[in-house]
């Protein structure tokens, strides 16, 4: 197996974080987002809408999508869990990764690639021409600040994780989105006590720092 | 277990096609969105996010999301298999889901309630103001007109189904998509082929009509 993705991209990133809590560690080929490299031609034949992260197995088949790669890969090894065990787990999880992708990710990367500079011309990741839109970075950047919040309370009344005892992909795929957020300048603009001693929780872990 | 649900609503469709294909019959509870009920006291108290689908399960407990609802069935009741049973499968169909998300129904959602005055001050789901913004109903026609080839390609390639031989959850949130879009007259703007004969086929089964 082999991983295509960049150092500081927040949807590789959850890939890692999830492998490395399995003790997987997966070959990586670095995509160099920034000098465009996911539009070459060599990673267009891997990975045609030009995104990372993107798995490529022995066979050549390649799964590109952070979700589907982290499904794989608990599949491959159920050990220890990160998409839940009983039904109700596995739907809590699931609903978790769609709650932080359409309500947390979706709007930090909205509010960013429809302002930055950076991404004039490329408001979504693929290979298709989009304009930005200034008014959906700032219902973007709204968005966010309404998200933080919900992850707190969630936090403040469980805890010590988003399932409560155990780590699970939610809490994988939450922090990178919030670490992503906060170096870009969206994180949280109030004090969220349970949020922050969650993110320090999950820096502190060696899988983390590895 | 109760269903919360709409019927004219493409979300609680993806469950209800899922439960269909499970031979599984849901009591359903019926929340008009026409008339705002999901934004009602009763309802909050079940789904504080006012979105449908919702499903109540013995103990009160409720998952809030359609694809977290269907993870919940199939780990109830594994056969048929709708969500993949080798990695591979299981990989490949969360992929399609997430493309289905992102790629169709979010945009058809965008071109849907960015513009249409039935949803002016509420451009998202949920209990927020959200102010339309007309660039995205746009940006939404386009990508939507951008993501059905996408879909015939595919099965074109291979077929029957999305993922070959075998219905899965790709299908049939596709479906439900595709159909929706076409209500609202977001539906492809040409001839795809592969689309329309396997429309035809999900149209044929008893599930589906049932």
């Amino acid at each position: 197996m082999k991983l295509y993705e960049f150092e500081g991209a927040p949807s590789p990133r959850k890939v890692r974080l999830f492998a490395a809590e399995k003790g997987l560690s997966l070959p990586t080929v670095s995509v160099d987002l920034r000098a465009g490299e996911q539009f070459s031609d060599w990673y267009r034949q891997i990975q045609p809408r030009c995104t990372v992260p993107a798995l490529a197995l022995e066979d050549g088949t390649v799964i590109g999508d952070s979700e589907a790669i982290c499904r794989y890969l608990e599949a491959q090894q159920p050990d220890p869990p990160l998409l839940g065990e009983t039904a109700l787990e596995q739907a809590r999880i699931a609903e978790w990764l769609r709650r932080i992708e359409l309500a947390g990710y979706g709007p930090v990367a909205d509010a960013l690639r429809n302002q930055s500079p950076a991404f004039a011309g490329r408001a979504l990741p693929g290979p298709d021409p989009i304009e930005q839109i200034p008014a959906l970075a700032e219902r973007g950047r709204w968005r966010a600040q309404r998200f933080w919040p919900t992850l707190d309370a969630a936090l403040a009344a469980g805890g010590p994780w988003l399932l409560g005892d155990r780590l699970s992909a939610a809490d994988l795929f939450a922090f990178a989105t919030l670490e992503f957020a906060q170096r870009v300048e969206l994180g949280p603009d109030q004090e969220l006590p349970a949020l922050a001693s969650w993110q320090q929780r999950l820096r502190q872990r060696s899988t983390v720092q590895a």
